[in-house]
């Protein structure tokens, strides 16, 4: 292990409001080894950053490496990052303000540390390691528990004036729509995320409508996952079928919009809602989208899915740790 | 006129689907005169060359100037542009497609010429005449016939993959919405536009619903003007009140979905809507986006109306032509 010796490895962290992934790159990016914590992020921010630490440290372990052959952690965290200082500014999904967290975690670790916004790092992941680099300007929206999105523009991950850019799952797609989270009506996020999805697949039961996720998780669908969602469409349930295909539609709307305001090259979806139900959405988004994007926006530009999966946080975070570790 | 001997006058342009709006400016950027021409798009694109070429020379001459004062041109064109070559690669209003502009008009006036789309030029002429450069985050929103945007990101025009990012009017934000002109429902400028105002207000007027527009201009409503809502408002008139203050709710949600996913410092209105309305609509433009933008987002942000009315794409056309004139 000449390279390692020469601390040349990333570790890239994606921290979660439930879990924390952390995975050892080679010096090429390439992954070596995973670890996982749940966050337990009532415990609070000493606590959570100990657990950041204590999966960091798990990852090298098992990887058969030590701390000393790492050269950098890029860190992707939920919520408005300040990227100099690496404090997560805000972080609703943690109850975090203002929080120290590169600071912190370079105390414990003793190795630099580097702060994305999540959903950016995961579109910088996208863009570098599985794109190869090879678009400037890319737009990824990750479809799970919520949505958010990443921009990169001109190679660089695009923030805004406050760090916030990106909230994409709060744009409103369908004013009077359904009750979103956030308090307002018919954002795309209260039309397309799991928890939409789960909710108006439950309200459909609760009417009267069949569905054999019923015979699978009872009346109450406890534990509902978008894996049973796919499974139920392959056995042939129209109803989950009909749902999934209204959230796809919702989402080709979303990438319409977003190709009109921003005109990205590549546009990539992600997520656990898009790594579970690919082959049941995508060709519906992307149609969707071409159809609503207006004549000339699209000319040229892709419409994907990731292929990461719930890699492409730690993946991100490794870019950033090799971006800018000196 | 020591300073114009040394031909450092700018003229800017403003070329629209009916109209061509000229300016000469001093080397600060001070407008000295205008002219103005209608477009006459259907006479094709040699046409219109001509007349916008004959538009600058009036007013240079309106202004006791001639040509050779003139350092450089800059066009704002409706459409994606092609900012290297000065080619309109498509404008659907002028039925142009990959039309050489710059090329045809630098043959004519032999003075140097730029080209940028209308909204962005616009956005310019806001964010370097009008806030003096204090911003380099901006976003401008135009309402007018139609809606269109520009955006300027850390101090640069940002066009996208193929020259149309700021395509905002087309931003769906009520699926199922009214039928827009571009074919799809519930586009943002299917709410808020001019053309979406008159048709709201004709909408109702059939079904019966009074306004003292038609006392004004009769019952078909022919030749309403943007001016005639402000002078109907302040009349007391309910319906137009209640229209207008509709369109503002929906610009606020459009705005806030806009400060979501872009997180801009400065975000600017114009257009001729804005510029009659601006009373009438911007306090709750305001209000609404404040409370649809997620927390965070919008801190130390500014949600203002643009002070330059007409003459922002004139102006936008001379800032282009000194930033570029070499």
């Amino acid at each position: 292990m000449a390279e390692a010796a020469k601390s040349d490895l990333f570790v890239g962290v994606d921290l979660g409001g439930t879990k924390i992934l952390a995975g050892v790159f080679s010096p090429q990016l390439k992954l070596l080894q995973t670890a996982k914590l749940s966050t337990k992020s009532s415990r609070g921010f000493a606590a959570v950053v100990d657990r950041v630490a204590r999966c960091v440290r798990d990852a090298v372990d098992e990887a058969d490496m030590n701390l000393k052959q790492v050269r950098a952690i890029g860190i992707g965290a939920p919520g408005a990052i300040e990227p100099e200082t690496g404090e997560v500014i805000f972080a609703p999904n943690l109850q975090w303000k203002d929080a120290p967290l590169k600071k912190e975690l370079e105390k414990q670790l003793e190795i630099p540390v580097f702060v994305e916004n999540d959903c950016n790092a995961c579109a910088l992941g996208v863009q570098e390691v599985e794109l190869k680099g090879r678009t400037r300007n890319l737009l990824g929206i990750f479809l799970g528990t919520g949505i958010g999105g990443g921009l990169i523009i001109d190679g660089r991950v695009y923030r805004g004036f406050n760090g916030t850019a990106g909230e994409l799952g709060h744009m409103v797609i369908q004013v009077g729509g359904p009750k979103c989270g956030c308090g307002n009506n018919g954002c795309f996020e209260a039309l397309a995320s799991r928890t939409a999805l789960f909710r108006e697949i439950q309200t459909r039961v609760k009417a009267g409508e069949k569905t054999i996720l019923t015979d699978l998780l009872g009346g109450e669908l406890d534990d509902l996952k978008s894996g049973d969602l796919r499974k139920a469409i392959r056995k042939g349930d129209k109803l989950v079928e009909k749902v999934v295909e209204g959230a796809a539609e919702y989402t080709g709307i979303a990438v319409a919009n977003l190709i009109n305001i921003l005109n990205p090259e590549v546009v990539v979806l992600g997520g656990g809602v898009i790594d579970a139900l690919e082959d049941e959405m995508m060709s519906i988004i992307v149609e969707t989208a071409l159809d609503y994007a207006m004549p000339g926006t699209t000319k040229g530009i892709e419409i994907l899915a990731s292929k990461l999966g719930d890699n492409a946080g730690i993946t991100g975070g490794a870019v950033l740790a090799r971006q800018r570790a000196k």
